[in-house]
């Protein structure tokens, strides 16, 4: 999972589909955010997640921030397309619906929502036509709770309640991901076979055992007839979990021709 | 969600349900890691998601390494008791299923599962009593292909194809993200009231229902009467929307005392 800047042998094409299903995502709104770093980071974390709409809420270090296109780690299209505002309620003023992250429950009267359950909000009022942000606050300070009542609901990560800590990139990298993933219907498993070869039909898959088993017969191994069915039944289900592919049932008849070579010399 | 290092408030209760449903988390398995930092940031993404078991093959400057306790934030449990191993087969002898991330499609016959699918599999491997691991590969670099191969499957976030370069403790974060998701069964949303306050009954409400009906008709803003009952409805609708409080409902009806003070006055 570790960065792959190119990758020219995607067995699952590139498909644009998860990522433009992702498009009309929610707009990142970073409240006083003080390290460029961070910003760099979030800037990261959202293309991964195809978010583009970053807004920043008087930023501590001014903006443009060089520092924060050291760590974009490519991610410049949404640092350049940045936008800065003096208040929150500015950065907001054009979305319909807005979420507060927050680490800690802030004693007010408030819908309370997961990542998950806010992706699937966002999905709705985007279908809606409604435009959605996310506000999130100042590196270990968080959001100021005028910020929050300006919200429509609270985001709140269910964590670790014995450490919650997350530095911004996270937050804003696990509310991306849950709307990413709310967007995307690839399914949660698949089983991929390489590209030189295709899974063995049935009748390879006997041949095999017939092969198999006419050795094991051959040889001695299969000899007490009142086993034979039981063990044959175990070998089989054994080479149907591996799922085979056409070329792994080439190669395992000849390990065992192999095999059967080096006895009978 | 930005770091709250103490919070006293917490409205919910820290559950320690979630966490203690998330032991016997998976194993995170570094595979020759170069930068302590990125260790330290991996150390808090696990224990964020209640993950300990962290494991460490061939580290390229050595181990214990300073620099990864810096970025740890305070998750140093999880670095004091990580253990070294010089080879992946080392680090992963007592575990039952071992899954391997990567980004890319490697052109290998495996199953390939997304965090979310990982997660249910882990959960139902841990109700056999089945130990697993997940490998995360160097830096910019990934697993080797023979480490993939001593897998049993493989890790994949599905993210923006145009971006997927993820860092290593934003890899971890996601995995282990799904198992605490996985893990934790608090509902994704919920209406949370202040603490010194409550739900409004509906007879409270139905009370600031007519004192309000009854200043408007009094100052004549409910004159027509053909309009009235649809007035009123719409009244009564947005304030059931607002879902108030007790003390929202007297503060409302002061609101109401107030202004109509201001127009007899």
């Amino acid at each position: 999972m570790c960065p792959a800047p190119t990758s020219t042998k995607h067995r699952r094409p590139a498909k644009s589909t998860a990522s433009e299903a992702a498009e009309g995502g929610p707009a990142v709104i970073l409240v006083e955010p003080q390290l460029g770093e961070n910003i760099g980071m979030v800037a990261r974390a959202m293309l991964n997640c195809a978010l583009v709409d970053m807004r920043i809420v008087a930023p501590r270090d001014g903006w443009p921030n060089d520092a924060a296109y050291k760590t974009a780690s490519g991610a410049d299209v949404v640092l350049d397309n940045a936008r800065v505002y003096e208040t929150t309620a500015d950065a907001i003023a054009d979305l319909g619906h807005v979420f507060a992250t927050t680490a800690r429950a802030r004693d007010m009267s408030k819908d309370v929502l997961t990542p998950r359950g806010a992706a699937q909000e966002m999905h709705e009022q985007r279908g809606q036509g409604v435009q959605c942000g996310v506000l999130f606050g100042k590196e270990a300070v968080g959001l100021h709770n005028d910020d929050i009542a300006l919200a429509d609901s609270i985001l709140m990560v269910p964590l670790n309640p014995g450490f919650t800590s997350l530095n911004l990139a996270q937050a804003v990298l696990l509310m991306g991901y849950e709307w990413f993933q709310a967007a995307d219907d690839r399914p949660h498993e698949t089983y991929e076979v390489r590209l030189d070869t295709r899974r063995a039909t049935k009748e390879e898959l006997v041949g095999l055992f017939n092969h198999l088993e006419h050795e094991l017969t051959d040889c001695g191994f299969l000899g007490v007839e009142a086993k034979k069915p039981g063990m044959i039944r175990n070998l089989r289900n054994m080479f149907q979990r591996a799922r085979m592919t056409e070329q792994e049932v080439r190669t395992m008849r000849g390990v065992i021709a192999g095999l059967v070579k080096k006895r009978k010399n």
